[in-house]
């Protein structure tokens, strides 16, 4: 029974997908003799927490329940009072959570507010899900940077477009459905110049109700033509460049209001990739969507900015030793140098499978724990 | 109950893999009351039949009960009397059969006598898994060519070595030995003069009581050291060469007993693949698995001469723009032109992922109608 409340919080927690961020997805359930008198999540950034619109939500007197919540409730004032105090208020008999807030402001205050009140405080219920659902915030909350996600496409001998270049489409309806609701859920999506060249991606979301998120190109001579549909669709637009970039195209960007360029790097050692990621986590972009090219994901992976990889896989054979893979670049040399993911998932979608998996990292290993 | 003990039929039938060869594997359960009173399967090649076996081991008198049997009983004098005749001679009440045997000589014949004589037959029980387990008898027997299965280890960006060339082992222990029991399956295992050049694989099946399938090597000029383990493992090694092949290595090799040397195509056109196959297959050679390297897997799947990809992958990124795919060559220049599997399996070997589908042809395509 507690498992199934725990279950109905984490199912309705994901309503709040690419609208909190870079807060965290949270849903609770408040249940009093075994039926569920409320519901409630967090539903977009800077809104009413999860335990308050289910306590505003509920259909009888709160008192002597019991909350289900996904999260550790909050015990410091931001932007709402503290829910752990609210609880209190309510007098909720006992509070089960599925993970403790990784945010160093809260990390087990709120649980220590509760037992202080004499309630019963249950923690880690379903904790590996909890804490999947919120790999961004968690990452985020800890270090400022953006949960970088490199995502591709290939087919079942490697390959990310024909010898000739074709890649629209290598999977299936299906697969790409549910790559335009993981756009929906992360802040922005990042590709190389190359890929806006062959392809003119509008890299939108797509999906109905979805934002849009911030769309980043990496450029190091700002080639990118005027009238790439990147720049014009909806959202902002950050491109990336380096100190040798094309004075003339920079002014011309610089006119357009959704762009912005950030000059970041050496001329012809390419764009600094660090620092780029560090102005985005400063600006308050908590996640990224990493779609290639494979010279610009070589160069992610490389610099150890990935952390999640996900690969749909078609049930195809394309062949060339030209043709493009999902990583390029130099390559790690030896195979105990190789990028190992743990953690690993494999999907079904119509034909296609998807494998994904986290990067391993001594620091900042968000999942090692899971 | 039914589905039961064609279940058991099959699961004991496989106990023949790798020693019936180019004969099908064939299960068979006698059942009175409910209860198994008799097993048999397909041993050897050229050994007595399943429902020989079957009868054999009955513990009590079989008249009047039910026989499974995976592939529709024989109606022709081959090594041994047809198992028809001898199912009606038995006084068997019903017969249960998963699938008809493509073998013109049968092809419903067995069925037919058995009919004729009164027994109750049900055909077509399980008949998708039973002709999975006999797809290589099913090509064989219809086209006189070897089913080829073209099998990979890739990393999750589609490398099968790093860009320094070394590939031992992308894969882990699971898929491997896995690899081996296919092995242990197959008549022949073929590969590339870059592979024995680059890896000097012995190519044996390695697992206990297995016999050791023909080893096939692709070496236009014979460039293949006499050092090389797959010229002295046990069994035999064919290897296919062009007119310009080197005449002191051909007259070395000619010396070995277990050494023979195919002549087939043109100086400077690479091994007649076609001819190769054909070759294979007049000598008994029902099926082949196909381990790379690139170049190999490209002309064969060019050459529209496999039949079933196998691709394991491993949950790691090695990167490399010169990294070996799975398949190279020029490739297909459209994704159009991209040969498109079907019945795709996925299954999970420890942290691997084993993703496998059949050729679509027009043309014999066993597995339309699967």
């Amino acid at each position: 029974m507690d498992m199934d409340f725990m279950k109905r919080a984490l199912e309705i927690s994901s309503r709040g997908e690419g609208r909190v961020n870079p807060n965290p997805l949270v849903g609770a359930v408040i249940v009093k003799d075994g039926r569920i008198i409320g519901e409630g999540w967090h539903e977009y950034y800077g809104g009413p927490h999860a335990e308050v619109n289910a306590v505003r939500s509920a259909t009888e007197d709160v008192r002597g329940s019991t909350i289900y919540v996904t999260l550790e409730p909050c015990s410091h004032y931001g932007k709402t009072p503290p829910c752990a105090e609210l609880l209190r208020a309510k007098g909720f008999r006992r509070v089960v959570v599925a993970m403790t807030d990784p945010n160093p402001l809260v990390a087990g205050k709120g649980v220590e507010i509760l037992r202080e009140a004499g309630i019963r405080v249950d923690v880690g219920m379903l904790e590996k899900e909890a804490q999947k659902l919120n790999e961004i915030f968690i990452k985020y909350i800890l270090t400022k940077q953006p949960f970088v996600i490199m995502k591709s496409a290939m087919t079942l001998d490697g390959k990310t477009a024909t010898s000739e270049g074709e890649s629209k489409w290598i999977t299936g309806k299906e697969s790409r459905e549910y790559v335009h609701r993981i756009r929906n859920r992360v802040s922005g999506i990042m590709v190389g110049i190359g890929t806006v060249l062959a392809d003119d991606p509008s890299l939108t979301a797509r999906t109905e109700g979805g934002c849009d998120p911030v769309r980043i190109i990496v450029d190091s001579r700002l080639r990118i033509p005027m009238t790439a549909k990147a720049l014009h669709g909806p959202g902002r637009t950050i491109i990336a460049t380096t100190e040798g970039y094309d004075r003339n195209r920079y002014e011309e960007l610089e006119e357009l209001d959704s762009v912005e360029v950030l000059v970041s790097g050496k001329p012809g050692s390419g764009v600094d990739l660090k620092h780029l990621c560090s102005h985005l986590g400063a600006e308050g972009i908590d996640s990224v969507l990493l779609e290639g090219g494979s010279e610009l994901n070589w160069s992610m992976i490389n610099e150890g900015l990935v952390d999640k990889v996900m690969t749909f896989i078609a049930p195809k054979i394309l062949g060339g030793c030209e043709s493009k893979t999902p990583v390029g670049g130099d390559g790690f040399p030896g195979l105990d140098d190789a990028l190992v993911l743990n953690g690993v998932e494999v999907t079904r979608f119509g034909d296609d499978t998807l494998i994904e998996g986290y990067v391993k990292r001594g620091d900042n290993d968000v999942h090692g724990t899971c």
